[in-house]
């Protein structure tokens, strides 16, 4: 007997007939002698609608108040599932966060969980009953309402999975797993069986959006192991689990990429000290996140300085480094929002040399031009013209030999 | 300074304009310095469709987990209108029945509050800001959601007025008042500017849907006062207020109808002892209210025995009825579901005699046959054919000189 934490997105609730299906995944859980929470996201929908209806009231709307609106659709599913649970004879019931309580901090829209008090929850659970958990949701020191952000519910399933030492939390979704790469763009991909939470978070920030990232770091720190699985299939899903888990470690797991990034080029700047605090805290006041930076060799007494700015942070960006002009006296500002970063990810990469290398001659074989390169300690990621990206992640995923035979 | 009460049904928050105009309604009592407690109902629609939800999932789901559903109708209409209060420069939150908390019994899906804590909202109050209350729920001893049945938030309203001593408590919805009759059945129905909580408890009982029937006992037994007004004009509406109140009482404040009711016929009962216990008492198993009852004078050793019932539970009466023949031997049953039930209502029958004879005659004038006749303090109903009912509403209400000029 295992005590387990089920968590099902909004698609897999997104109408009645779903929620029974999810009942039955439930009730066979429980007849295998498991002990079971399941977390629940809002039905498919539902939170749009809320959120909007706050937004058209009040584009600058109370953060406290948007909790207790869009809380709600968490709270009825909830309440649906357990009706759902009960109809087919297993003993269920809901839980709000306020009833549990999933205490968090006052970050009303974004807030962090900071205690479950899953005593309670254990005494019902012992008794042989499933505890429904409306995801997404906790309380303030205040007794107020909170969310915890969007994709939050992955973040409440493992938080409760620390909470009630489950021995995993099966995170349903509308994909059966991780897979090596995207696999509408590579058919061959694979499935993988088992990644590491490390290499989890770095595909995820790369854009591989499974799992929500802050609820990886989490499982991270709290040694949960979480399944990532579909709620539609009854396939083995993949198992996101400490490094030392995985016995035989691919030196590459994934080729991730992202088109959400744009480049900024700031031409012939001084080469003095103090010229990339002075751009980089302009851009940081503008709440602007930078992430590959490179800055070419001096030469005649300036430099080229490159960096990427997400997407939807161009404007402020051009706005940030506009203000600083007459401060440091670059050249021109040359902006590319057509360009796209792919990485390969592994955490073979350290113990295995040539790694790099290989992403590089893969690319120059297909005249794939890179333009910036930066580099983890699991993780290489080059950016290039956009256009190239499904040509590229096919050639790394032959290159690194991770096509399905 | 006044402390006041605010209720808004669902037609008046039926959508983001009307939340909007609900917010400059509250405004404008804030402006006049009135210190404000909102009571909202869920978006009208909104309830309807949960409770669907629940009900296709299961027909008999757990009353717990409904009202853990339903009740997020309100909650989301709570924050929605303190985010408009907010945007138009009212200060302003929302708050659920376990924030406040508003006690209830754990009967779930038709709770009775028990107690209310208003020293928080008071506190807040105070300072200036309004108490903006989700309707129709509370919270039991067991920490679980309760909501209070259809038509809850008027009790809710009224119980807060009392929790908080309010000055009165302001009922909008759709009509604008309480009227001598149905306007659609007389043109020339008045509206009254004041009623008695007794009369108001008689033409809720008998069809007239103004508030909900427990709402006015509470009002009554808390001496809260309380207005009925619509949300969509600015005519001063109904107060529902102690008899003492009220200066000139008129003999008749009212005529109701109810069609709701069905007429059955025990014949040729034998005419002993027990016999309306073993009856009625059939009926009170099956959950079937009995009305009106009339047993006829005895003749041969038999009697014959006529009551009336809810439509809704005719077939229960019958089936209840067929269960006792072979006990009580009557001759045969009588069912008709064509009737309606013709009241008058008005505090001044206590001190004058005459009121029911001038609705016999009124009746008699127009040809209308009095089928059973059934009185209170207050009260005279009469049952005729369904089909004399606007006739004979008209004709009481002239009779009466209940008639605008």
């Amino acid at each position: 007997m295992a005590r387990i934490v089920m968590k099902f997105g909004g698609t897999s609730v997104a109408d009645l007939d779903r929620i029974r299906n999810v009942a039955r995944r439930v009730k066979r859980e429980v007849d295998n002698g498991n002990q079971v929470a399941v977390v629940v996201s809002a039905m498919s929908g539902v939170t749009n609608q809320l959120v909007k209806y706050c937004s058209d009231l009040s584009p600058l709307h109370d953060a406290r108040e948007y909790d207790a609106v869009v809380a709600t659709g968490e709270q009825v599913t909830s309440g649906l599932l357990a009706i759902a649970l009960q109809d087919i004879g297993v003993d269920a019931r809901s839980w709000q966060g306020w009833q549990i309580a999933i205490g968090t901090d006052t970050a009303h829209g974004k807030a962090r969980i900071q205690s479950i008090d899953g005593s309670e929850l254990i005494k019902q659970m012992d008794s042989g009953q499933v505890a429904v958990v409306a995801g997404f949701q906790g309380i303030a020191p205040d007794n107020r309402i909170t969310t915890l952000g969007r994709g939050g519910s992955d973040t409440s399933a493992v938080a409760l999975a620390a909470g009630l030492k489950a021995e995993r939390c099966d995170i349903y979704t509308d994909v059966d797993g991780v897979y090596t790469t995207d696999p509408r763009i590579v058919p061959k991909a694979r499935k993988l069986s088992k990644i590491s939470y490390e290499e989890m978070l770095e595909l995820a920030s790369v854009g591989a959006k499974v799992l929500q990232t802050r609820s990886v770091e989490l499982a991270m720190n709290e040694r949960v192991r979480v399944q990532v699985l579909s709620s539609f299939s009854d396939l083995p899903g993949t198992m996101v689990v400490d490094e030392d888990e995985i016995v035989e470690k691919e030196n590459v797991s994934g080729i991730a990429y992202s088109r959400d990034e744009a480049k900024i080029t700031v031409r012939r700047v001084p080469d003095r000290p103090g010229i990339a605090a002075t751009i980089f805290g302009a851009l940081a006041e503008q709440n602007v996140n930078v992430d590959m930076i490179v800055q070419n060799v001096s030469a005649d007494g300036t430099t080229d300085m490159t960096f990427t700015v997400g997407k939807a942070d161009l404007a402020r960006a051009h706005a940030a480094l506009g203000g600083i002009k007459s401060q440091i006296e670059y050249g021109e500002l040359l902006e590319d929002p057509n360009v796209a970063k792919i990485s390969v990810v592994g955490v073979g990469m350290r113990s295995h040399a040539g790694i790099a290398n290989t992403m590089f001659r893969a690319l120059a074989d297909k005249a794939i031009n890179i333009q910036v390169i930066s580099t983890s300690e699991i993780k290489v990621s080059v950016l290039i013209a956009a256009e190239y990206t499904e040509l590229a992640v096919r050639a790394l995923h032959t290159a690194y030999g991770l096509d399905a035979t």
